[in-house]
Order: C-alpha cells, then sequence, then structure tokens
C-alpha cells in the first residue's frame, strides 16, 4: 500500500478541548502513522459490520496492532434496522468480555450506523472512552462522522437516543469509496448536494458542473466535494456543537426525511435517498411560503434528482407524515421547525403552519 | 407544609458552566420556590419508582406543575435489579409517547437507582435534556445524587455503562427520610461513614460521638451529616470532575463492594451494605500493608458495624471475588487498584499484589 502522502488534506474541528482532524486521502487508515498522535491505551477495539469487516478490518487490525497490546474486534449486523439497544449492547458485551479497560480506544469502520453507534458506546462505557471514527461511506465522510452526534433509534423515531460525543480523529479514506455499492454513493451525495443550498452558493454550482463525475467515482472529484463537504460541517460545527442555533442547517431536508425513514420502517430507504427526497420537498416549501424563487427550488431538485435520488414522496398520507415529525427533535413547545432555504447559500430555521406543510407534502406525492 | 426556611442550607458544586447547587432542608421539595431558578420549558418529566411515587410525587407534580405546562410521571419498578436497559427505556418511551420536547426537564424523585437512570436517560434522550435530583433516601442524599455519575448496571458489573451528566440543581429533603425504611438509613450511613477516614478525620470523629443520634434520626444530626458529606463531595468532585484522579477516593470500599454486589447478584444486599462491609475489607488491607496502624482499620470496621452493617465478606470464594474485582473501572492495563487509607481523613488509590488481597479477602470470610 502506497502512502499517498500527497493526496492527504487535513481538515480541523475547532472545539477547545475537544479539537480534532477529519484526515481526508488516499490508502491512509491502514498507516500506523495515521493513528501516531493518539493518546496511549493497552486496548483498542475495531467496531465494524458484517459487510465492511471482511473488506477492510484486517488492514486496519494490523495498523493498530502496532500501537495497543490488545486490538479486539466487534462485527454488527448490518443496517439502519440494526441501529439499536441489542446492536449497542453487543458492543459493551464484547469489550466487557475482553476486559477492555477505562482508556480502551474504540475505532468505528463503516458507515454512519457503525459511526453513530460505536461513538455512543464509547460515550457510555464505564462513563466514557475516547474513540476514532474510520467511515468507509461516502455519507459517513462527509457528514455522519464529522461533528460527534451519535445516536439510535428508538420504535417512535430515529436518533432519539443518543449522546454528543466528539471523536478523536476522523481518517476517510477515499480508497475505501471503491467498493461502495453504487446506491449507497448516490445516497452520500444527498448529504453533499445539501451542503450548497444551505452554506456556498458556489458549491452547488460546482456540483451542476461535475455531479458526472462524482458519480462515476473520479477521485479528484470526489475528494474535493469530500473536503469542501467536511470544511462547511467543520465551520458550522465549531460554532455551535450542541445544535443551539446554527447547527439546525444540516438537518436541511431532514425532518421530512426521517419521517420517511420511520414511516416506511428504518431501512426500507437509505438515510441519504430520504434526504434527497426532503430536500427535493423542503426546497418546493422554502419557495411556497416565498423565501425563494420556483426556479432556485427546481434547481435543487433538478440536482437531486440528477444524482438518482427520489424526489417524489411515499405515499403515507399527509396526515401520517404530520405526526411522524411531530416528535421530531427540532420541535419545540408543540411546533414542528424547518430548515428552509432563504437564499442560494442560506439556510433558515422557522415554524411552517401546518397547512402549508400539508400543501406541499400532498404536492409531493405524500 | 410549612416552609421552614430557617433550616435551609446550600452547598455549591463549582464546575465552570455546569456549576450547581444543592439544597438541604425540611419541607423544601414541595415548594414551587425551590424550582424558580430553574430554565423555562414546557414540560417536565417526574421519574420515580413503585415505593417512593405514592409518598411524595404528587406533591412534587403540584410544585411543577405551577412551572410547567405539561407534567408528566414515569414510575419505575424498585430496585437495583431493574437498573437496566429495559427500565430506562420505560422513560424513554414515555418521554417520546408525551411527545416531550428536547428542553424537557426531568426530575429525579427517588434513591441512588432512580437518579442514576434519571441522570442517564437525561443525558440520552434527544442527545441530551436537563434534569433535576430530588433524592429521597439518605444514600442517595449524600452521595448518588452529587456530582454527575450515572449509569445503568451490566450483567457483567455495576454501572458499567453510563455518563458523567450533572443536574441542574439537588433538593435533598430531610421529611422524605422518614419513610425510609430502617435497613436503608443504615445503608446510606455506609456513605457518610465513608467521608470520614477519606477526607475528614473530625468528622470522622463527630460519626464515633452521633451515630446513635443518626440511627435515630434525630433531623439536626441528620442535617449536619448529610452537610458535611456533601461539602466534601463537592469539594472533591469540583476538582475532579470526571475521576482522572482525586474522585476516586469517594470509591473506598466500592471495588469490595461492587463485586460483593455483583457476585450475590444485584439488589441481594442494598449497594450501602456492600460499601460497609467493603470498607471493612479495605480498612483492613490499608493496615496490612503497613499504611494505617491496626487499631485504626479496628475503629473504622467498630463504627461501621456499630451502624448495624456487614463487616464480614459472603463467602463466595478469593478466586471468586478476583475475578470479578478485575473488570472494575479502577483496573487499568490488567491490575486493580484500590483506594486505601493512608492516614486519618486521606486516601489513596494504588494497586495492591493479588496475594494481599487474597489474604485480607480470606481473613474477611471471603
Amino acid at each position: 500500500m502506497s502512502t499517498s502522502g500527497s493526496t492527504q488534506h487535513r481538515v480541523s474541528i475547532a472545539l477547545d478541548a475537544r479539537s480534532y482532524d477529519i484526515v481526508i486521502g488516499t490508502d491512509v487508515f491502514a498507516l500506523p502513522s495515521t493513528y501516531e498522535a493518539l493518546p496511549d491505551a493497552t486496548c483498542a477495539a475495531l467496531v465494524s459490520n458484517h459487510t465492511v469487516a471482511p473488506l477492510y478490518a484486517q488492514q486496519l487490525a494490523k495498523a493498530l496492532g502496532e500501537r495497543y497490546r490488545k486490538v479486539i474486534q466487534v462485527v454488527l449486523p448490518d443496517g439502519e434496522a440494526h441501529k439499536s439497544w441489542q446492536t449497542l449492547n453487543l458492543i459493551f458485551d464484547a469489550l466487557l468480555a475482553a476486559g477492555c479497560d477505562r482508556k480502551t480506544t474504540l475505532f468505528a469502520l463503516g458507515g454512519g450506523v457503525v459511526g453513530d453507534m460505536t461513538g455512543f458506546a464509547a460515550a457510555c462505557y464505564m462513563r466514557g472512552v475516547p474513540y476514532v471514527q474510520v467511515p468507509t461511506t461516502l455519507l459517513a465522510q462527509v457528514d455522519s462522522s464529522v461533528g460527534g452526534k451519535t445516536a439510535i433509534n428508538h420504535p417512535m423515531g430515529k436518533n432519539m437516543i443518543g449522546v454528543f460525543n466528539q471523536p478523536l480523529l476522523v481518517v476517510a479514506d477515499i480508497a475505501t469509496l471503491t467498493t461502495l455499492p453504487q446506491r449507497e454513493l448516490i445516497a452520500g451525495l444527498a448529504e453533499v448536494i445539501k451542503y450548497g443550498p444551505i452554506a456556498d452558493g458556489a458549491f452547488f454550482v460546482w456540483l451542476e458542473a461535475n455531479l458526472d463525475a462524482l458519480l462515476a467515482r473520479d477521485p479528484a472529484a470526489l475528494a474535493h466535494a469530500i473536503k469542501r463537504s467536511c470544511e462547511i460541517k467543520a465551520w458550522v460545527v465549531s460554532q455551535d456543537e450542541r445544535e443551539t442555533g446554527l447547527r439546525a442547517i444540516l438537518n436541511f431536508g431532514h425532518t421530512f426525511g426521517h419521517a420517511i425513514e420511520a414511516g416506511l420502517g428504518f431501512g426500507t430507504w437509505l438515510h441519504g435517498e430520504a434526504v434527497g427526497c426532503g430536500m427535493a420537498i423542503a426546497a418546493q416549501l422554502s419557495a411556497n411560503v416565498g423565501l425563494i424563487p420556483a426556479a432556485y427550488a427546481l434547481r435543487i431538485q433538478r440536482l437531486i434528482e440528477r444524482a438518482g435520488l427520489p424526489v417524489r414522496a411515499p405515499a403515507l398520507g399527509v396526515q401520517r407524515y404530520q405526526q411522524l415529525m411531530s416528535v421530531d427533535k427540532k420541535a419545540e413547545g408543540g411546533e414542528t421547525r424547518f430548515v428552509l432555504i432563504e437564499a442560494p447559500g442560506k439556510a433558515v430555521l422557522r415554524g411552517v403552519p401546518d397547512a402549508d406543510v400539508a400543501t406541499v407534502l400532498r404536492a409531493c406525492g405524500a
């Protein structure tokens, strides 16, 4: 494996004592030097899933073996449907069975589900051990592995149970994307596309011009998209770690998206697919309430559609959508709030009258 | 209900943005004014158990009703055996079913188990909501409600899964101790006694002189014991919130105690009973390794025994004890460490050779 040092980028998240770097590069996750600045510990626990572990766990375990006396592996079932207490407990069971102490470092090797659960487990194991994100999906590299949101799902809502817990390091290796199924690459593009309308009008234009290269997995295009996405996310998270304000803009499309996921049953649509559709609805809603011209909403929808993401909402019925959205974490004092686009590259969080929500849902096929 | 303003004490825990007060008094928990400085919220969730709720939940709910538009009650099964994922999920289920938003304030009304689970649930519900401790047992008032340690048990070890999460306020109402069974009062005295040997030689002497008054529930004696205990705990926690050093001294007797609890099955002995016995063993160990004179160990053991706490270890076998202690959170790199007394009012955390541990366990009946 080559070091490919020249292709490495570093994006820093500034959070005082909890600051950390995102390393973006090719063939970096299996290099022992990638982990050399981590705190000393006797034990490392590599958490992955049944899909990713056969591809990359051995390489990572080998690199970790040069630093840690004991490296244990925990392999979880794959998929959003397993983002539950039961699966989380598999991590605790393995850590305790191996006698892992409170300095043990966890490594999340996989997509968003593995990352969210490993980060949550790290927060709770013996009241907190450190962890590292090694995301292997585009979605995790540009979004879920960065920013310290960890969670599991509850039957009544996605990501309802979790904590903010920043990793020590994120290692986004573009080489791991070569094995990613196209459906998952496309789902990841939903979160990439998100950063344009909410924070960077120029990036949105770049995406319109480079979408085909991204779909063809052009490494340079992917590297730029990941880096720019991480920079925007780092900027947002550094200002509002615990989502008391600004950070909510990262949930563009997510209120509708979460309702789709919960309504269809977690795992039926991929998270990114639901978010893609949710952004299409939210863009339309932004135009309907007069924030942006209909033409800009259409450009957003067009880009989502070109990526291969759904833009029509599953027909669950408007009432069911509204019921599912009422438990959303952004709801406060009974009102559901939405991230809307108020100008290219600028988002706002605001309450919307139920009637307007119903109208846009109906128009989008709900 | 009288306000009894003259009997109120306040002890502050200094933790920067996470600082808070412990209010110690008689007939204070049911006064709306006790909660007037808490942040605004629409919803309050009162979490209690089947034993405590019938005694005090209505009074607390009434006081909260003057501040919060919606007050929901969650009543958990009582006892250490229920400090589990399953019980924790009852809190999440209730919060989500009631549509509680991310500003909801949780109130833990009960003993250590209710407090630990409510604090953990508050940390995890929608990635964190605030909570208040209203401890109704002596043990919770002097120890578990203060300092932000929250957890549930794992079959392989007590308190293995949890987080540090400081409450906004602790309300220790001495009036609630009038309904406490004598066995639980005695269990609470174990944690009171603890503070003498580890931090305050004069308080230890005071306890020797006032133990009978405490056992007879003399309100003035209880108030002093609770206040002094909270002051010592506040001093320790303010210096070492996350137990990277000093705070470990609060676990005097707990390494042996946790092994007793796990070995007998959680709930067979009360936590305080196991800690009382654990302190008797740890005092002996401190003398055996030459830190304190045998006579001082005997004084500690004598006070524990006079309180009505066990000083002989359950006969689980020395090997079983050592196995159970090897997963203790204070273990690091394979070595189990113990809190030992090195002088009256002064504790130290150190590793002890297995042979010395075996000797003291055998001598104490293990």
